[in-house]
């Protein structure tokens, strides 16, 4: 049987989820079924969210295991009457923070976005159409602008990681796709060399490749084993040729590609 | 002086943010210098952080602030050495989770990828491109496929949802733009009511709305107040007659929009 998680949350619960999941990845004899509920910011949906988790707790095995994030405190004395294994931050660490910092907390639901609006709102929504509108090569006449460019074959992850990078981080990134006529003329196509500075180059196992393309256009030329391996062989020489910095996207995230993008590199956040 | 921040850990460090900030937005009287150092991951990059830390503590008139997720205990025990207030969510709850769970944990890093890997991958791929091959009205043949259609005047915010909503849940996010033109009809556009129960209106302050507008085309008709105002107020009109849920976006971030879309709507998110 499954054990019950639920993250919740008197805000977005994104957070809840981020530090729940990250602990619960360390154990790997153990399948979880979860589920997430935000926006738990008044008593009567909290005293609900009570009354779930503890039917939840009398069919089940072991008691659910709950992650959660709950700032106001009236909130967070209900959660308390729930039969669960409760982990919350804001209770294990305010008080210390509060010490530390020689001030209380506000207890005040939805301040993480007061602090980051309007400049850094602008600075994401802008970095997110910088990169739609520099995907996939459609315009190069904004490479100047651009922080970085990701290049590499076509569905190797380009696109998902310059759209991460513009909302989570405001980097705006345009990407590139190296095509088989790229490949054959066995140089950088001009406009790359121009910003040879800014390019970073991704890579992915053939076969991941394969399965990919596949799902887009079945039985093609174009997801065919063959095809993939020459690709990704070529545009790997192209990288190492041109001395492009590049990482295999295989066993990553979007997440991942990004943050290691942006370590390698050093390119600067615009959002910190 | 600002008091200096530190998310550090042995992976992408999105979790060290997103719990650190959380719980320092709560704190409205100091001003912090953030910095995250993510992929510290060998001991010799982390004796460089603490020696850093270190060197920071003494140049401060108050002890640098760290918040870490690491999950390699030579690294963490390194860390140890840090001069600054620590608080670490896998020191602070793993103890206790492995009673509960009555099993040791891995420590092993980058295991909350693996577990998310391929399957899921996939549908975030997806998810994404399915959100920019619809966006912006380009394409509406696909939309009997799509989670949700997102309609809302030009720059309310209705792109950057529907991408975190693609990668953050899987989920198939369509926009629709609402013109002057669908707005003088005084009737929803054909095509949107054929999916009338997919349909999610986003609404923004006209002020807002013309400050967002003025950066991409100052002092035009499209960005001026007179104009915002009308086509806001409009576009309200149309969402409360046709009886379309809606939000006001003006003071949420991207995040906030999509998981408050989810919630009201109660979309199933494919990805938990």
């Amino acid at each position: 049987m499954k054990r019950k998680v639920y993250f919740i949350s008197d805000g977005t619960g994104i957070t809840a989820e981020s530090f729940g999941k990250s602990l619960l990845a360390q154990f790997d004899h153990v399948e979880f079924d979860n589920l997430t509920l935000p926006y738990v910011d008044t008593p009567e949906k909290a005293q609900a969210v009570v009354a779930d988790i503890n039917r939840q707790a009398e069919i089940s095995e072991h008691k659910p295991l709950l992650f959660s994030t709950i700032i106001d405190e009236q909130i967070s004395e209900i959660m308390k009457g729930a039969n669960a294994y409760t982990t919350d931050i804001f209770q294990a660490f305010m008080p210390g923070l509060e010490q530390e910092l020689r001030q209380h907390a506000m207890h005040k639901i939805g301040q993480k976005r007061a602090i980051t609006a309007n400049t850094q709102y602008n600075q994401r929504i802008d970095a997110v159409h910088f990169a739609l509108d520099n995907d996939d090569g459609a315009k190069t006449r904004y490479y100047d602008k651009a922080d970085v460019l990701i290049i590499g074959v076509s569905r190797c992850g380009k696109t998902p990681t310059c759209l991460y990078m513009g909302l989570q981080f405001g980097i705006r990134a345009a990407n590139y796709p190296i095509t088989e006529d790229d490949l054959d003329m066995m140089r950088l196509p001009a406009i790359l060399k121009e910003h040879k500075n800014k390019l970073f180059g991704l890579t992915i196992d053939a076969e991941h490749l394969a399965a990919i393309r596949n799902e887009r256009r079945p039985n093609s030329r174009y997801s065919s084993a063959r095809q993939c391996e020459m690709e990704v062989n070529e545009v790997e020489q192209m990288f190492q040729r041109e001395n492009i910095p590049y990482i295999n996207t295989t066993r990553y995230s979007v997440e991942e590609i990004a943050t290691r993008i942006i370590a390698q590199t050093g390119i600067e956040r615009r959002l910190k």
